[in-house]
């Protein structure tokens, strides 16, 4: 497949006229070839009108042939080969590895999807049969389905080039949920997003779909991005991200005539519990653990470890000190854009200026795209009381808290922010006391685990990658697993249609053969 | 029972001192006895943080125990016996049949969502057990449950004294879903709602539940809606309303630092479109139905049939001069207020001033505080260059839109704002045609509903009352039936907990015996 640097416009490859974008080689910080060339509001008008235009009919296309395009794209994206797999390396600086992964991960994505639109569970059908004879009033024939919201827009993210950018997880999920898709490209990965691109736009000709369900963008500043979000068809947004950018984006659809869903995922701190019976057992290799999944990927995830709360003493020292040997043996990693690592080294810089904080490590230092691991450690009492404390710095950083008792790390649960994920580090015996702290976690968090860290985000149906604001702007919902699909629905009831009319999920002798709630039984 | 004009802070019943309410008896105009005092901003702290006291301990009662509560407050509320009646039918001047039937309503919601709870499947609760062999990587034990989102603000409705107040659909979703709720009376019906109010607190007293699960305060100005609504404890909020009232509660609700979702149902003038084969076999039936529709309850319901569609000729004459007739026979009906009986002369006013409006009938005149039916017609032309025509007047007046064609009436359609409800009147000869239609009216309701009017909202697994904005603020959800709680959850993920520490509805043996979705399937 060729890269050269056009938008995909439903079925038309067209060069975008406004301003262009360059990939930059992460690890060298070097310019690559082709330019990318910004769309111009006409592009993004067209876009939206393919998009809106494609809606009705792809929104009822039968859920063998929607499955089917969600597999098409998994195929083509494969079938790109190792030119995508560098081209992505090159862009973002990860490894091969990570790259590959990612890849199948993306796949995996769009197959598990497929089968959530097979198995039609995610339609919530429920029927109320009709009472004629009820008194004092009959009841109506009620029929329950949710259709999808209508076009939505999707933003790649810096960090998943693959898992969460043109074909990622929102993309997925609105595409099963029925809903066209508007791409804005990142611009930290513009080819990788044109290879992916035109994978999903070939499946969408492959299955004989309207050219509308697909368009890609690129945006050479922020108009694109803005504009996307304010166009009156657009009915839905998913966005990863800084926080600066999703409240803009959130602030952008509550001011439309017509106020639409954000789902921005935004910023995490993913605060790590050490138990007291925990640290006993094993504060050594729990450290080593840590710092694997603070410095993987150069701590470029959502769900990086960049807080930890432990009981002051010798094994919180222990846990330390392991931590700190492990880092400070440690490479510096080439980050995504030299812009993340400028921003990683500013927020580095100044938690390590700051007055109550103090640095206990800090891993080989590297060039200028590269990013150098930092752990810090602070007490409760300067935590609780300095709340920049808790912004999260993008990269392999984390700050140790300094507990007196787990009444205070309770405190300092109390006081934070909205998180993804918590992680409790436990034995047996901290079960008593982790019991307790549990209510604290569940009102904070979306996902909380034991014995681990949060990097490593499964693609499943139990799991909920999302959590109180501002980690998401909408903390009842998950951006990774089958319930991601939800984001993307509403539900509309049908009162005494005639079978002719129903869509065939509400049909009498259930065509679908899906699950269906009659009368609230199943 | 006694009507004494306190507030009620959880288990405490004290005199607000921020100013004073008084009902108003809403056939005669008079002030009603006694005067109920506005709760101060130290009120609403302190109802606040019980509520979030209460929280924690609420939200993991038995579904035993929190369906027994639901059923104890419905219970409560019957025995209050005809004085509730009374005062409520004195206070909305809404007749006795219509009161005693929302009772009925209300405490038929309340033991509804005692079913749903018992159930469990609210939960939504997934579980992808461990795969310790997988390759490349293990895979964690993950389990999904639903939690409540934290408490909630209720705001009474005018318009439902009952069904839609202190303990309507709104409390009794949030209550059902773990949340506790601090509700704000409407001052239309200030005895009514102390009077229910005392009744939930009894039934907290009843179960033995924590206090802070329900406080009912009154409000003189704004201060305490808006302050409910910004408080940090406050998670969600509940409102029905006007258009103004329920926009400035959203940005109140977007401009904290948290921000939080604000269910608001608003307008909607709920189209009719009446199909030619239709009008052919049934209009003056019809019309005779659309005119008792229109005016139930002086026409004060969010689902009032206000707009109606019909290609021109001599078949909409017929059902027009049928209506008319039909209207012109009603009498006036007095209405929920003063302030809404003037709001209403005024909007019928303008409609009937309009240059483009022609007014073909209005019902018998009444007094100040009562409402003159009213019929409008216009050209689909005039309709798509007037949007002001498309503002909802809350009351018994409707419009009608001569179509030249069904085309026009599907753009008519795409020009309306997002509505509650559209309803079809066909015969089997208009199915092709109407097939044709759903689509658009799909992507502009939430309920769609044949050969019927909008009124009558059924209680219902399969209800939606809900749809695009600004009928509600968040299509995504319905304020009846048993969806209805869904608003006041989201999912949290547990990794790896052992099951000593797993909550009931997520330990392996299932000691709560509910269907739980394992691997994908149930």
């Amino acid at each position: 497949m060729t890269i050269n640097g056009e938008l995909l416009i439903g079925a038309r490859a067209v060069r975008g006229t406004s301003g262009e974008i360059r990939a930059i080689n992460a690890d060298s910080g070097e310019t690559m070839e082709p330019s990318f060339g910004g769309a111009t509001l006409e592009d993004l008008d067209a876009a939206c009108a393919l998009a809106d235009a494609a809606f009705d009919t792809y929104r009822e296309t039968s859920p063998e042939l929607r499955a089917t395009f969600l597999e098409t794209i998994a195929a083509n994206i494969m079938a790109i080969g190792d030119e995508l797999v560098e081209r992505a390396m090159a862009e973002t600086g990860l490894p091969r590895g990570r790259i590959e992964g990612e890849r199948g991960r993306t796949c995996g994505q769009l197959k598990l999807f497929a089968g959530v639109v097979r198995a039609g569970r995610y339609l919530d059908v429920r029927i109320d049969p009709a009472q004629p004879d009820r008194q004092p009033a009959p009841r109506p024939d009620l029929r329950l389905r949710n259709i999808a919201l209508g076009p939505v827009a999707v933003f790649g993210a810096s960090n998943f080039p693959l898992a969460f950018s043109v074909a990622g997880g929102d993309t997925a999920s609105a595409l099963a949920a029925g809903c066209p898709v508007v791409a804005k490209a990142h611009s930290a990965h513009p080819g990788t997003s044109e290879l992916v691109g035109r994978a999903v736009q070939k499946a969408v000709a492959d299955c004989g779909l309207p050219e509308g369900v697909f368009s890609l963008l690129f945006d050479s500043g922020r108009s694109i991005g803005q504009g996307l979000v304010a166009d009156r068809r657009i009915k839905a947004a998913g966005f990863t991200g800084s926080r600066g950018g999703g409240t803009a984006l959130m602030k952008i659809a509550q001011d439309r005539p017509e106020p639409i869903p954000v789902y921005a995922e935004m910023s995490s701190i993913n605060p790590v519990i050490l138990f007291p019976g925990a640290l006993v057992a094993k504060a050594e290799a729990t450290a080593k653990a840590f710092v694997g999944s603070l410095t993987l990927g150069a701590g470029q995830f959502c769900t990086n470890p960049g807080l930890v709360l432990g009981i002051e003493g010798d094994d919180l020292d222990t846990f330390i000190g392991t931590a700190a040997a492990a880092l400070g043996d440690m490479p510096a990693a080439t980050m995504l854009t030299p812009g993340i690592a400028k921003a990683y080294r500013t927020g580095v810089e100044a938690i390590g200026a700051h007055d109550a904080v103090e640095t206990v490590a800090r891993g080989k230092p590297g060039h200028n795209c590269q990013g150098q691991a930092g752990l810090f450690v602070t007490t409760a009492a300067d935590f609780l009381a300095h709340h920049e404390l808790q912004d999260e710095i993008f990269g392999a950083a984390s700050l140790v808290v300094r507990c007196p008792d787990l009444a205070t790390i309770a405190d300092v649960v109390d006081h934070l922010e909205g998180q993804l994920t918590a992680a409790i580090h436990i034995v047996e015996g901290d079960y008593p006391e982790a019991r307790k702290l549990i209510p604290h976690l569940e009102r904070k968090v979306g996902r909380i685990l034991v014995n681990g860290f949060g990097t490593g985000v499964e693609v499943a149906h139990a799991m909920v990658h999302g959590g109180p604001y501002p980690s998401t702007a909408d903390g009842r919902s998950t951006s990774v697993g089958s319930l991601a699909i939800n984001r993307f629905l509403r539900p509309v009831s049908y009162q005494d249609l005639p079978d002719d009319l129903l869509p065939d999920a509400l049909k009498q002798a259930n065509p679908l053969g899906i699950e269906r709630l009659v009368d609230g039984e199943r």
